[in-house]
């Protein structure tokens, strides 16, 4: 506690209003200790440091200016709330961030109203802005008001198209609505596409520098309460300045670019559009990414994430890792298959390092695509490579593979072509939470017609199904693997390819049969050594497909035990639905089984330790063992041990 | 056949390469034959007829100027594709357009070699191009060779998201690529949002007419082989034309707009870009849907899509209605809804008449948003609605909503909004086959936590289920009916609010239970009544609830009962693996019970009439029966009768 920073005027803020009776002056000097609790909050939790250091004076300059929470503040993605959370009522639970039962890592309706609309992927801020606006014109009544709709988005995620479909629906309806583009050059890796660079020149032409001038000369020339530097803001608003065609074609009036991390642009600029605006304004705010903290202004990433860390020298203190990272072990065995055949290829979407594709990056760079925040297109592209002859790697994480699921349908399914999923972050992923949960997956691909669906049940399982998926052409294969280290078994020289829709057993017993899909596995086999010790041995099997199924492996499997529990890291309707439907259709169950299917409970689970949501999740060894019990009939054989 | 037109040119080509011995004017010639042809066909069949009638000369410039099939030429969307089809090997099977065996509606890659990315949704020609240019550039090998790539989009389509991320992606990387951007002002409905705006003012700016004499007086200046109007194009190249900024700000050299019914500008604009082009060129043309067909172009969507009609009077053969088809059910009941409740306000994506909110936009047009072609954005505004106070019906066929899919899970439920969703199209669609089959979303929406799914057996459930949808504020809402008529039952004058998750029974009968989810039921009381007669009376119950369950009412069946049989319209994962899910989980099966699921079998089924589709989904009354035979044991029942 020693360490913390003196913050004499933020430790008078509770709420926004507080910042109502403080000069500019001073509201430069609550940012500037805004910055220091930030860091030395993010120190002691760990999380998303870079993108809130970037943005501390713009959160209390909106927050100074508008009235929230009637006003409506939605931060694009959110990475960046951390100020903002502190400034809402949060700051004295500001250090349980990301950990069970604290404050989320992202904003959240359920959290504080506050948080209007709650968010954790990208782009999402200016439909969710716009549709503010219109029930407030509408008359929607709510308990805080319907005032002004703002949204913060980076550049990264304008360039996403659903912020594109926003933008063109907000432009055509013309409400008034505010939209500040906070363009640090910068997303979670550097930001790629046409937009980028568009947005580089609006800079080249304008640099701020000489606007701050402007925007200061004019102050004396206007009444209250528009002194300070409305008169520029409001030349901007008639077309001085000569940037930002694209969304004034769009039907938005633009402003900027003027420097986000200078008071004495940001608050004049505010209070003028919040005097003045009758329709869409986009703002174009510059800042930088870690802003004010030098370790993460240096970092490669600009502290996008990090581990807990010490303010002096910006060290992370990470936990030694016992075994690579499930993600590091598919880029690893894409690049040596890459390595033998040049048709292979791949996409990501804005996540090169997430998905480890950094790797093909460095090595193949020609044949490694960052199409930018853009799943549907980067799906699609994907699947015109395979088109065009190509063995192509479309690598998303499970949850923005949503994103894209139309695609998968539409170009990819229905085409049957060989596009090769690889599904990071399937499963439960600790402390991101529900938003970034991979629950859905195993449904929403099992379901489409000629989609093979494998999972990993360990790192080396990973690189065989890599492998597999490189070699199979027939049509669209999916593999999903879990975020984090893998269970530490030692990597094949040469990975195997695997056999479509056979499983395998990993040990034989009695009476039940636990059938395993994915990384689960480890826990089984401890539940599995739980059991021997009160006399149950249960055959193991890994289903390492989801589709197609290995029939022969499960329809033995019942034939020979008395009961089965199949489980998965996935919703219902996933691999035990699959599972159940040939087990009905064969007729299997007709005269007396007892199969248990083991899903992700029909809930969403608040961000905790994986090992602590595993346990709401009740797919803990204990549980597995506990379920097996169950079935079983562990009263008849608590008696007859008693 | 002797109504059909006289084309003595056209009879003389069989596929694009024919095209290249013909002279301009012939290829004007060519244009109108295929016009006539066009219509003759379409006139029999029934099917899009406007779109195609739009780009015939554009169709016929691209054939006879680029090398198909080696050169890529996708559709986007490919309502506009039957001249494209008739010209390449297609000719002798156009009058089987959508019929079952016959040609598809739309470009299918399984059809025809000269169809290299098959396309029914919108917006996902440019990432398939730019997937094509760069495969070809990576020396991808396919048997038709990787040759230029060269997207045809409507400017509606244009809007979508999709296409925004595939532009920004291809203006960064560069790769020689064409886009045609087909600006018809029309898509399904009248273009909305601000780009359409946008490029109405390009139009108004520099109109072609002007351009025209241009690109003629150019023809004499250059030598062989660009001659004709290549000046004109080449200096537009250089930056002649005043429109397109933002296209130019994504990356893309800009050229247009040009009269896309003029064989004098498309040739000499086309030759040269193929002959000079180095990067990413989009060609702004201006055409007119349903061009040359005064029926087409009077009406009020340009003969958009239509029934078989009469050509000399347009008028459309439609065969007498029985009852209201769905989606006017759900637009007259909203409509009615609406007039009570002033929080009540409708979304859809472009589908104003297909979603039945037509309606809803004449009565209370400011209650009423067509967002454009954009899922994702209208998904998240719906959301964004609801925060703020208003009840947003989202109307959206079954098949795209899976574009908003990552919305649904991210905006809507995660945050237990209380937005509406009205799935129309759900389950199979007849002649726009399999693209447009509403299959997954029991699947896609019984996985999220928090989600009530409701699937109507008729359009008076129907009427009962928009009412209980408007009446529901707890969170998300999904009501799910199929494309067509009603059954014909009788409309309660006052439809009713259904008791979320309650079921009901419709026929009590013994041995034997059916439980059915959504329109089958009409089937399965046909079903019924034949196995009346062999002696078999089965109880029949309507669930309503996929999600939830009626817990109740499942128990009671199987406890009263020798076997189940449920039936959805809908792929494996959803309703069916929900009911055994519950049955496994209080061991319902654990000691002996039939239990069938009766779901769209794993295959993507091609374009037929619906009961053709029902039949080889085996979902029609006969089949039915027979299921309920073998699954109580027909044989002995065949035994004891014999």
């Amino acid at each position: 506690m020693s360490d913390r920073p003196n913050t004499p005027l933020l430790d008078q803020i509770t709420r926004p209003a507080d910042l109502k009776r403080l000069s500019d002056a001073q509201l430069t000097q609550v940012s500037q200790e805004l910055r220091s609790e930030t860091i030395s909050a993010v120190s002691e939790t760990g999380g998303h440091l870079g993108a809130g250091l970037g943005v501390v004076e713009l959160t209390v300059a909106l927050h100074a200016v508008f009235d929230t929470p009637k006003d409506k503040l939605i931060w694009d993605v959110s990475h960046q709330c951390y100020p903002h959370k502190i400034l809402t009522e949060r700051r004295d639970r500001i250090r349980t961030l990301r950990m069970k039962d604290g404050l989320s890592g992202f904003t959240k309706r359920s959290e504080s109203p506050y948080d209007p609309f709650g968010a954790a992927h990208s782009s999402t801020s200016i439909s969710a802005a716009l549709g503010f606006a219109v029930a407030r014109d509408l008359g929607g009544v709510i308990p805080e008001g319907n005032g002004d709709a703002i949204a913060v988005i980076g550049d990264g995620s304008m360039s996403a198209g659903m912020a594109f479909e926003a933008m063109n629906n907000a432009g055509h309806l013309g409400k008034r609505l505010f939209v500040i583009l906070n363009d640090n050059e910068m997303s979670i890796a550097p930001p790629v596409g046409a937009l980028s660079s568009y947005l580089s020149r609006i800079y080249a032409e304008e640099p701020f520098q000489d606007l701050k001038a402007v925007a200061k000369g004019a102050v004396s020339l206007l009444p209250e309460p528009f002194r300070e530097g409305a008169k520029r803001a409001k030349d901007m608003l008639k077309g001085m300045t000569v940037g930002g065609t694209m969304f004034e074609a769009l039907g938005f009036s633009y402003l900027g670019p003027i420097d986000g991390h200078d008071m004495d642009q940001l608050l004049p600029v505010l209070r003028t559009v919040k005097a003045r605006a009758t329709g869409p304004v986009l703002i174009h705010v510059l800042t930088k990414k870690g802003k004010g903290y030098a370790p993460a202004e240096a970092a490669r990433d600009k502290g996008h994430a990090t581990a807990k860390f010490d303010v002096v020298t910006g060290k992370q203190k990470k936990a030694p890792s016992n075994a690579p990272s499930y993600t590091s072990v598919f880029g690893d065995t894409l690049v040596k298959l890459a390595a033998q055949d040049d048709k292979i290829c791949a996409v990501t979407a804005a996540m090169p390092d997430g998905t480890g594709l950094n790797l093909m990056a460095e090595r193949y760079p020609s044949r490694t695509f960052d199409v930018g925040i853009a799943e549907q297109h980067g799906v699609t592209f994907s699947a015109a490579l395979a088109a065009g002859g190509m063995k192509p790697f479309c690598a998303m994480y499970s949850t923005f593979l949503q994103r894209g699921y139309d695609q998968v349908v539409h170009d990819v399914a229905i085409q049957r072509l060989p596009v090769r999923f690889a599904i990071d972050r399937a499963g439960l992923v600790g402390a991101d939470g529900a938003t970034h949960a991979g629950s859905f997956d195993i449904s929403f691909m099992t379901n489409l017609p000629g989609m093979v669906v494998m999972a990993a049940a360990d790192e080396a399982e990973l690189a065989h199904m890599v492998k597999t998926a490189a070699a199979y052409d027939a049509g669209p294969i999916a593999f999903r693997y879990p975020r984090g280290e893998g269970v530490g078994v030692e990597l094949s020289e040469e990975p195997q390819v695997l056999e479509i829709g056979k499983g395998r057993i990993i040990q034989d017993g009695a009476r039940v049969a636990i059938l395993s899909f994915g990384t689960r596995l480890s826990e089984v086999q401890k539940a599995a050594e739980a059991l021997s010790a009160k006399g149950i041995t249960p055959t193991i099997a890994d289903a390492r497909f989801a589709k197609p199924l290995d029939r022969d492996l499960i329809l033995d499997l019942v034939a020979n035990h008395d009961a089965m529990i199949s489980i998965e890291e996935g919703a219902v309707g996933g691999f035990g639905s699959h599972v159940a439907q040939l087990l009905l259709d064969e007729g299997a169950l007709d005269h007396g089984f007892k199969y248990r299917s083991m899903v992700l409970p029909d809930t969403f689970i608040d961000q905790a330790s994986p090992k602590d949501m595993y346990a709401v999740a009740a797919m803990n060894a204990e549980q597995i063992e506990a379920k097996v019990l169950e079935t079983v009939g562990v009263v008849d054989l608590a008696a007859r041990r008693g």
